[in-house]
């Protein structure tokens, strides 16, 4: 049997992330401010140190790593890159599925791919203290693990019912050093406003994302920090693509087809963008972005100027929304439960550069549960959709009798998600089928520039 | 900087396992049956295959492991072994610190070592069903894996109030397949005989081996299945050993000191015996087991024999014990909670060639998140034991100079035992000190052979 598991050495750590900007046909289209004019680097540095400003808007191809983040991400760096035989066994397909664990960071996710280096440029800049949002935790928790790493002191708003609902993710952050706030929260004016009108408030994370903006914009020791979406972000997470190269290269394969997750982009374009590079130079691969059906941004939504928030405090970004008071079913991806999508992303999805396609998320966990016993990790419900994608191919495959080459991005492991499992096997899970007017509602309210 | 993670590649898997009884100086104790004559082969066959008697008695220095077993190792082993770089600078020691971590496995711990050994050599016997109790549930969830992955039904009697208390691990079972049963059951004659007598009955993992045990000696498709203390379980774990050998060897060095945690022995007794075969060739190695102070069995215990459970229905194994009597305190080290140990490990304990050590569960908490600050992996409380005396040893190296290499093993992370860091950051954790009357009480109702 050929390989399964496909290493790198830490020697191997790619020097460099991959800017896809080099790449695009287009340049970028502009982030707009409340003005309608383009927002300048100048009005970022409130809350981001320079370094990441200029990475936000470089057009270089390759931005160096430094040597202080390559360090720590030999804690858990390359991942491993699996050929599933089990899987294909079980499925009866003449495809070869691959995939990339990126459940093996500490924080069990591809997020602290960017955390580190987020955290990184923030100690060179003389910042002490990083603030966050977090629904989920995922997030949350990386950056608590990265400041650490640097020693920063990281305060984490976490959206109230998620606080007492998912006190593992909490207790994880708080061992990491960092200080989780229940928000809204009476440490700032945004959460205090929110509390005097409803004292009960659960919160959300447009809320959370209110009060850790404004504690960094009000404190010049202290920046924000986001785990998804912005420029520097797919930027940083080109590691996990440049990584998969390297070791599709090791065993002399190269994927036909990409599948990753998709909610504001991060691993998804971390995965694919180095694959895209060769597509520019002529080579014949597939990236899919796969989204959940019940929040269908790239396959329903418009593309369009909208806020990246919910309550319409963030600059104006173009592209794939379903309307930013577009309110998500409960769905337990819950980092797939985003109204937008990176620029970057839907640039190239617009320019047809790459694919998605909308599963809804009771085939996601049954794809999950089979990959599980085929190949023994837990998904996290957000990997789930990219297995789900990649299986429906690989049977594809089975029918047509095409021996493709199958890849997905195994985000992250479901360790802190298994009541979602339970309720999966108790049959409590809904595919949230979302009725056009749900969509046009929200588009309608798309700001008018 | 020198090498953090020191990768094997999936062909260096070792070959064979490693058995101590071929190097012990003295044959181990035989084990008794209830009339105190020595347990026969034929006798253990109502419950284990031909095999697994065969490796329980076996004295052979090698036994291959099969082609099978170790494919599917190949998910996650070999294992990496690190150097705690940042550790040992938060320390400011200047010995090595070096450890393995077995939390990479599908079930987050060393425990599917055996596990997929296990289900291997049952399902070559034609067994069809497997038993076995779980506590915790680290057990039980690698039984369930490594099933799967022969694809044998699993049938794991779960503590009630574990049950109940520990969803997650009852999920990640019922993920890869198997029954989970709240145990008292009414599916087993002392499952009923106890809900006869306690309906609201909490279970024990005494009463869990009961049912596990009774059913699979009354059907001829059904093995039960252990998880530590037997010795062909102690075999399987060499390979932890056994890679961290060829790991050293790859950077040149070797342990002075190695520190594992020890419960029922698997870990402790996979990790150092290979070590083991060393310093009877002469190396000055150490080996140290790591037990919670409040379940001193090693350091406080008798060497005597006594039952392994319980209740006592097992034979009688010549060990250290606190007595079958003793209820260790509810420390969240689940897998420390033992009354007694493997009879190898407690043999080579007696002869002096091993060594022991108690430490109360704060300072393995206080040390864990330590850990946990500086490499990132949360470790699973049973980790925090090894850690906790690998850092007493390297502030031992601070004080003195010496530049000692120690290496302990990381058994597996926390990420199902967030609330117990929760509990200990909320000053709610106990250590439990023991009273000498308790381990005297006890035992005084040691067997009399």
């Amino acid at each position: 049997m050929s390989q399964t598991k496909i290493l790198l050495d830490e020697s191997e750590i790619p020097t460099h992330w991959y800017n896809v900007v080099a790449d695009m046909p287009n340049p970028p289209a502009p982030v707009l401010g409340p003005n309608g004019q383009p927002v300048t680097p100048d009005q970022l540095a409130a809350i981001f140190p320079e370094a990441l400003i200029e990475q936000e808007v470089s057009s270089e191809r390759w931005i160096e790593i430094p040597q202080p983040v390559r360090e720590i991400y030999k804690l858990w760096r390359p991942s491993p890159l699996f050929r599933a035989h089990r899987l294909e066994k079980a499925l009866g397909t003449p495809a070869k599925i691959y995939y990339k664990n990126e459940g093996v960071s500490p924080a069990g996710s591809h997020k602290p791919n960017s955390a580190v280096a987020q955290a990184y440029y923030n100690k060179e800049a003389g910042i002490t203290r990083l603030t966050t949002e977090t629904g989920a935790g995922q997030w949350g928790s990386s950056i608590s693990l990265a400041g650490q790493m640097f020693e920063l002191e990281v305060r984490v708003f976490m959206v109230k019912i998620s606080y007492h609902q998912k006190p593992f993710r909490r207790s994880m952050m708080q061992t990491w050093g960092a200080t989780v706030i229940p928000s809204p929260s009476d440490q700032t004016e945004a959460g205090r406003q929110i509390l005097a009108a409803d004292p009960d408030s659960n919160g959300s994370l447009g809320i959370a994302i209110s009060e850790a903006v404004e504690e960094a914009a009000a404190r010049k020791d202290t920046s924000y920090t986001l785990g998804s979406v912005l420029n520097h972000v797919l930027l940083h997470q080109s590691i996990i693509g440049l990584e998969a190269k390297k070791q599709f290269e090791k065993v002399g394969d190269y994927p036909d087809i990409i599948f990753a997750p998709c909610g504001g982009g991060s691993n998804f374009g971390g995965v694919t963008f180095p694959f895209l590079a060769d597509k520019a130079a002529g080579k014949a691969v597939r990236l899919v972005a796969v989204e959940p059906g019940s929040c269908p941004t790239l396959t329903r939504g418009h593309y369009a100027y909208d806020f990246g928030d919910a309550v319409g405090l963030t600059p104006l970004t173009k592209m794939y929304t379903l309307g930013h008071d577009f309110m998500p079913p409960g769905i337990h991806a819950g980092g797939l439960r985003y109204h937008g999508d990176s620029a970057l992303v839907s640039q190239l999805y617009h320019e047809k550069l790459i694919e998605a396609v909308a599963v809804d998320q009771l085939p996601t966990f049954e794809a999950g549960v089979l990959f599980a016993q085929c190949e023994g990790v837990i998904p996290a419900p957000e990997s789930n959709h990219a297995i789900r994608a990649c299986i429906d191919e690989a049977l594809r495959c089975k029918a047509s009798g095409e021996p493709k080459t199958l890849f997905f991005n195994l985000t992250g492991h479901g360790h802190f998600d298994m009541a979602a499992y339970d309720r999966y096997f108790a049959g409590e899970l809904d595919d949230y089928p979302l009725p056009q007017e749900a969509i046009d509602r929200a588009l309608a309210n798309l700001p008018k520039i």
